[in-house]
């Protein structure tokens, strides 16, 4: 395929739709249209109206010309090409595995799964709330633990999550907490777990955990008194051992035991549970999910009963639907950090749910006893290399391992590595006399031969001894529930499957209208790229100069998303929103320390703010400061002035989310970035709402020191159906030096910078073709394009609405930005007609409701993206309309303020086969419009009863007698 | 990833699962009791007594070990490494084309779209009858005629089609019916007109038609009363000539005009339909189907007004459903060769439908203006490298042409074309003299630069002269239904997409027992490498020396199929059963008359035999004689002898279907066999059922001397809705000199062959991968296992639902092979619930309906497969014995005849909403188990009156205004 766009002969024939015609949902004869809804005269004079002329851009964004769609795979081909990938025994928390065909193309591939958004709206998130639940159950029976959450970032940032929890459990009333590491927990396990403490103010001591505990933490000059904690790697490199009774000391001085754990080990091993763990964390990474160069998979936490209530991240439970039957939805939603802000335990949002899925689904595919047949074959792998080393001689350090052999060989390691490097085997060079190899499922006899070979060893014996000591040996069944032994042929699980994403809405349904969720397209152009073997196969630890499509990758995209923001320079590491923020804030924090500015530890939020951003300043060890905003939602600079004013000698930073979350440009934003500098703070611009300024306005030209993006916003990774996302930072010059670094991959940061914030150097590496392909196809005029058509989007829907429903926000001109917030407390006081019950009527209508209830509780916040047409967008609005009429039938007392077509939504296909008491007829029901009785999207549940859930919460797989009638 | 299946540590430790495992529903457990059920105390005992001793294979088949799945795509890699696809510009009826990403992601990677059968239950087909009614509709417009197909094999068949039609449309008394052909069409498309006509004994010749059309054939000594068609290329190779005054002349003749026209150029050219064509074919490849080395695409028919009724292949009409809303359909059934047999005028019985559902999107997705734009940037490319060309004094030998570039260059050709060659890029050398160059979507000048480069040219002028005459312009618009102007961005593409895909009921759904059409797993791992660009990207003609990995996958395959069928020699040429028959039969006769047989035409045909087998029959110049069946429904060998002794001398074949049609193992199969040679007869075995065979019996060792194998049926690709379809021949070494060849690359058959039956040598190249993955992942063992699964589940449906219905036939010990037909007469007798009845109640239970009435009216007949779990067979058997209990209750009274939930099925989810009159409930209607509890798939309109569609017969887009209330 060529690259077209850069023909001769355009001039002569103009080329068929360029990628940004294809991006882009309204056709120009439809623009016109919807500028004459909003009473614009033209896009220009629009925008000139809606985006305030000090921030403005005047000039185009200086990127590569736009590639066509095959243009773009063209040179995303050639970039993989100059990957290396060989075969992997690095180990560390990363194996090569086989991500069975069916899951792949009918998850990872699939749309239905990729662009759905995270379960809020329960009753059409069932489908992968089922998949979620299957992962909790996995974890909980692989971990031995009562509880698992849905996915955490990574084995990294779980390992800190972890530190948190147990210091916040083991409640100690003591100056230095202190969290004892083993010393032979992954490195950048230990790395990430003392950025996230050093900020805490927590102490990090890392102690060997064989011998005595108490007495190791003597040596180490450790008060026990202090320790909350005690982090242990299971197995640890190259050695299985019995944990039981360093877990018992560790519970004798009060402090509580977490362990990192490997999930395919743990089909042959006694559980962590079992030997008396608190936490467990670890990665389903090998489950299934391609390495990617580091990321995106999953990671996991577990947890004794009694913890669940402050585990980070989201947790899905059984719960009740209207009509009693059994339905999932997140449980606890409490504990999250967009309900309790500075009070928040942990500032994550994102799971990584499309990944939780494919391991989940690994588990399903393979049941228990081919996961045990996995494992026992990597197992007898590495029992057969540790026999062919040391029927060499080599000294194998471990005789009790899983999958990891540790050899010593004084004075030879770089030697023998670069021996089967160049043989196309990478292994892990721990010292120079020290070499680990992990065998992993695609392990075969010919990689352990040309690692043998590179040992000077000749032979490849039959391993006959069992690497596992039988004490150590798992018990008992596990995945004993039927969903692990029901899809092992590829037709079952092709159609399990289907029928999970059946009952799903996603963005190849319909309209996700998420307000600062930015849900447009997820080209299949950009996707394309991320299953390619030389995208998809490097170990995030390979030698860099393997990598050479990925540094180019990397350097086209800082370089791109720098010239997009106005910033100088950009870190590709956090792999989700919060881990951005908690990189931009741990930037200005050493900034102010490397000036001798320690004191600036307040950070000022306004109070619209998303709650993560306090959150984030809280772990970033922040003292949070509200900021008023007055009636129009915008930032009271007067109150701003006196927080400044009270707060001049230790103010840090403000944090400000533009435009506001309120979906207002704030005309005032030069005007609080001066401020906040002139009193010698940082100003952080939340990048959620980028895509209302890309190509218009750059938040690193206009005031701002440092942002964080989301690229499963603005820059089209999909959501996922709630993760992964990807949350780079950009900064300006002097924040530079304080960009995240890897303490094992000096390419990935600063060596001034704060360590890692992510396991992998850059982050979720694996899926950032997805970015480079969509500004690489968009191009200077297509980004500012889309920019443009979001911003005409939001303001038509606003324009044809407000007369329906008070439209909440808007800038002086009475335009909005990209998104709008339709205000329906009105309607509530007036009908009884709740926000819930308009979101859950927009089901039976065919859409996914937009935002509920923030910034502002019993408010809609619309965001239609540029990628939405024009019907599409006319079908959502006639349907808020019809909804509004619906609401005034209520009103009016025609319908029953208990018994209406909104409070009992979304009606399930069920439903309409019973009784029907109701005042409306099951048409009004369900069959509102021409649409759905073309094509009907049936909620598979119910109104699902959160508190229910909650009261009686379940959060592993009920039997299949619970879907009996 | 590695290949597992050949470690030595796999007796340590077992494997996970095998791909067999995968592929085979049931696991070990369930055989046990699936075979409790049967009455069998194992499946050796039962295989024993199925099968009949004297065909049983005594040795496991010789072929490879299995691979794993991840082993088979490393080996699938290394073949695709041997290919090498350079820049096409051959021309000749297949280009280069951008298949946009959102068609191939989301239809030919999309288990919805090519895991579903073909459309004969349309109330479970609307989505892909709405995409081939774009097709139809599209072909239509772009051709100017009034009525096309839902697409055909390819250009060359097609054409060989058309012949026929117009010979029976032209109705001359002749004994030397005649064809005239230009000389200009491709040669394959001639090829395969002339090896169709010499089987039928017409008469081609072919002619320059540029001038007068009876003096041309006079010049010929053709006598114009003979002809009855014309067949042109329009536009020709390098030129674009008015074809009117031709076909005025044509039609003085009384001879119809047969137009091969290029799809992309009628974008820009006036049609054929206008110049008064009566008839047009082509290929639809270029519209975003990859040329996979020769196919499969789309191949298409369209003709004026009153031929119709005659035309070869499927067409999809506009009907209405149960409760009057227009629902689609295929139209004019009665035509096809299964219910018309020896009086068929065709045997094709596939279409294209997935290719055919392919380009229809494009034309969707591009719209009018944008397939006008990559028209006018195709010529605009021809006409700049024309322009180069005569800059550099190169004789170009038309002035007006649309993307073909044709250039005199005396002596030279071989060298520029090898020139051309080494630098990426391959021409058509037509001659020494002549070489001809074809633009298409993918051009880039740098390509036309390297062509340039090639002639010793030097500049890439551009090119100003309009290479199309004015008069030859299209005028007015095309493509004006609103489906070719919605769905212009990806979004609105993928919704689109889905919505059709939701309708419609696939194996990713639920079982699709069709009896003989053998439904099993399409496994991701056999699909995934047909969209790789080295199995796609490859001209048919391109340099053999460039398809390495092609030939090699050719011989791999060949050898395989050669030894599961025990036949000598193969030819995978023929792209349909239909094909593969006529090969069959055709290398008999050519056998037949090497031996100075010739008089031999007589074809004996078992009364049992699918309408096909003597549609083939016909069409090889066969003489049909019909075999009767005892009541046991097996061969009445009496009535066989008789035949045969009335046929004596002119016995050329027996055509035998085993297992028989009827699902049974005739035990005279040998006799059969013996009695034909005996009389000098060649014996074909119809390998419709080979499936049943696999690993037991080989037809080319038990008697037989040809059959043709179904890979789409047996091999497992996929029927993508109605084709593609591969149709190879295994034939005994005595035929092995006839079976097909082509003119233009002597490697894809002997020199002795009869020439091609498929436009391209090697047929469907493109999936031929599947196929290839099937054999090499399954190995000899799981081959015969799917064998043995699929006669067991068939036994097992065959003994639970015995006492329910009566199955029609089995062998001498009761049992059935693969497949079992119920009896539903005694049913309709005594109740009036039909057979249609049942299958379409079938649906409201989540199924599929089995094949109806064939071969036996009023039966249904279930052939499960391998692949089915147990959990599947036994909800489709409680569903069968739910329907019986249902029809208990109209036999009793208790319903109404004309009003019950069999009569009224399916039932839509529309219906539940309106008022209910029935004497049943709605819970009844679509909620009768369980399992559409848990996920109910509705149908999406009722049942479709297709007598209504015939009587009003509308076969294009129906205008929007159709569906409203």
């Amino acid at each position: 395929m060529s690259d077209n766009s850069n023909s001769t002969t355009k001039p002569l024939a103009s080329v068929s739709a360029t990628f940004a015609d294809r991006h882009i949902g309204p056709r120009a004869a439809d623009t016109e249209r919807m500028l004459a809804a909003i009473g614009a005269p033209s896009v220009d004079k629009l925008i000139d109206t809606a985006v305030p002329t000090q921030i403005r851009l005047d000039r185009a964004l200086n990127l590569p010309p736009a590639l066509s769609e095959a243009g773009s795979l063209q040179a995303l081909r050639a970039l993989a090409s100059q990957n290396v990938v060989k075969r992997s025994m690095i180990g560390m928390g990363y194996y090569d595995t086989i991500t069975p065909g069916v899951i792949k193309r009918n998850v990872l591939e699939s749309p239905a799964w990729y662009t759905a958004y995270t379960p809020y709206q329960p009753e059409i998130s069932q489908g992968r709330l089922e998949a979620l639940l299957n992962f909790q159950t996995m974890i909980c029976d692989l971990t031995g633990l009562a509880i698992a959450g849905a996915s955490l970032l990574d084995e990294g940032t779980a390992a800190a999550e972890a530190m948190t929890l147990t210091m916040r459990a083991a409640k100690k009333k003591t100056e230095t907490p202190t969290l004892l590491v083993d010393r032979d927990v992954f490195p950048q396990t230990l790395a990430v777990v003392q950025t996230r403490a050093r900020a805490l103010g927590l102490r990090v001591v890392v102690i060997d955990t064989t011998g005595d505990l108490p007495q190791a933490a003597f040596e180490e000059s450790v008060d026990t008194a202090d320790v909350f904690g005690v982090l242990t790697q299971y197995p640890s490199t190259g050695a299985v051992r019995d944990l039981t009774g360093l877990i018992e000391a560790t519970h004798q001085i009060g402090a509580l035991a977490i362990v990192a754990a490997d999930l395919l080990s743990l089909c042959l091993l006694k559980s962590p549970g079992e030997m008396g763990a608190d936490v467990v964390v670890g990665s389903a990474q090998r489950f299934g999910v391609p390495m990617g160069y580091g990321g995106p998979h999953a990671g996991f936490m577990s947890v004794r009963e009694g913890l669940q209530r402050t585990m980070p991240g989201r947790l899905v439970g059984v719960s009740v639907d209207s009509a009693g039957a059994p339905a999932y939805r997140l449980a606890l939603q409490t504990r999250e950090q967009h309900i309790r802000r500075e009070k928040a335990t942990s500032n994550i949002c994102t799971a990584q749910v499309l990944l939780a899925v494919m391991a989940s689904m690994y588990a399903v595919y393979h049941g228990p006893a081919g996961l045990t047949a996995i494992a026992e074959r990597v197992g007898a792998h590495a029992a057969a290399l540790a026999a062919g080393l040391r029927a060499a001689d080599v000294e194998v350090v471990a005789d009790s391992f899983f999958d990891t052999v540790t050899a010593r060989v004084p004075g030879a390691a770089r030697a023998i590595v670069d021996k089967a490097c160049a043989d196309g085997v990478n292994l892990r060079y721990v010292d120079e006399d020290t070499i680990a190899i992990s065998c992993d499922e695609t392990t075969s006899d010919d990689d352990l031969r040309v690692v043998l070979a590179a040992f000077g060893a000749s032979s490849l014996p039959a391993a006959d001894a069992d690497t596992i000591p039988a004490e150590l040996r798992r018990t008992g069944e596990f995945l004993t529930h039927p969903t692990f032994s029901a899809y092992h042929s590829e037709t079952a699980m092709l159609r399990y499957l289907r029928r999970l994403s059946d009952k799903d809405y996603a963005l190849d349904r319909g309209m996700i209208p998420l307000g600062s969720c930015t849900m447009k397209l997820n080209a299949t152009a950009e996707m394309e790229a991320i299953t390619w073997p030389e995208f998809a196969g490097l170990h995030p630890f390979a030698p860099v100069d393997q990598t050479a499509g990925y540094q180019q990758l990397f350097a086209d995209l800082e370089g791109w998303l720098a010239e997009v923001t106005g910033y100088d320079a950009v870190s590709l590491q956090p792999n989700a929103g919060s881990q951005g923020e908690f990189a931009g804030l741990l930037a200005i924090s050493k900034y102010h320390e490397a000036n001798g500015d320690g004191a600036r530890v307040v950070c000022l939020i306004p109070s619209s703010a998303h709650g993560t951003n306090a959150a984030s300043a809280v772990m970033a060890g922040m003292k949070v400061v509200v900021v008023a905003c007055d009636d129009n939602g915008n930032i009271d600079t007067a109150d701003l002035a006196a927080k400044i004013e009270a707060h001049k000698d230790d103010l840090a930073a403000m944090m400000i989310t533009y435009p506001s979350t309120h979906g207002v440009y704030e005309e005032t934003i030069t005007e609080v970035c001066a401020m906040v500098h002139d009193a010698g703070g940082q100003v952080y611009v939340d990048g959620a709402n980028l895509n209302a300024l890309v190509g218009l306005a750059q938040p690193g030209k206009f005031g701002s020191d440092v942002s964080h993006l989301n690229l499963h916003k603005t820059f089209c990774i999909p959501h996922g159906g709630g993760g992964p996302g990807v949350g780079p930072i950009g900064v300006r010059a002097h924040l530079a030096p304080y960009l995240p670094n890897h303490p094992l991959v000096a390419e990935a940061g600063p060596a001034t910078g704060p360590g890692p914030v992510s396991a992998a150097p850059w982050g979720s590496a694996g899926i950032l073709p997805i970015s480079w392909a969509y500004v690489r196809m968009m191009g200077a005029d297509g980004l500012s394009d889309a920019t443009v058509a979001a911003i005409v989007a939001a303001n038509y829907i606003a324009a044809r609405l407000r007369e329906h429903y008070p439209v909440l926000y808007a800038g002086p001109s009475g335009l909005v930005a990209h998104e709008c917030i339709l205000d329906i407390r009105p309607l509530t006081k007036s009908s009884g007609v709740t926000v819930d019950d308009v979101a859950k009527r927009l089901v039976d209508y065919g859409f996914h409701a937009p935002t509920m209830s923030f910034p502002v509780a019993g408010t809609l916040m619309v965001e239609p993206t540029e990628s939405e047409d024009l019907g599409e967008l006319d079908r959502f609005i006639d349907a808020m309309i019809a909804i509004r009429e619906e609401a005034d039938r209520v009103e009016s007392g025609e319908w029953d303020k208990a018994d209406n077509p909104l409070v009992n939504a979304p009606h399930t296909a069920l439903s309409l086969a019973g009784d029907w008491p109701h005042p409306y007829s099951r048409e009004e029901a369900v069959f509102p419009t021409a649409a759905t009785r073309q094509s009907k999207y049936f909620a598979p549940v119910g109104r699902i009863d959160g508190a229910y859930g909650d009261r009686n919460l379940v959060c592993s797989c009920p039997p299949p007698e619970a879907f009996e009638d």
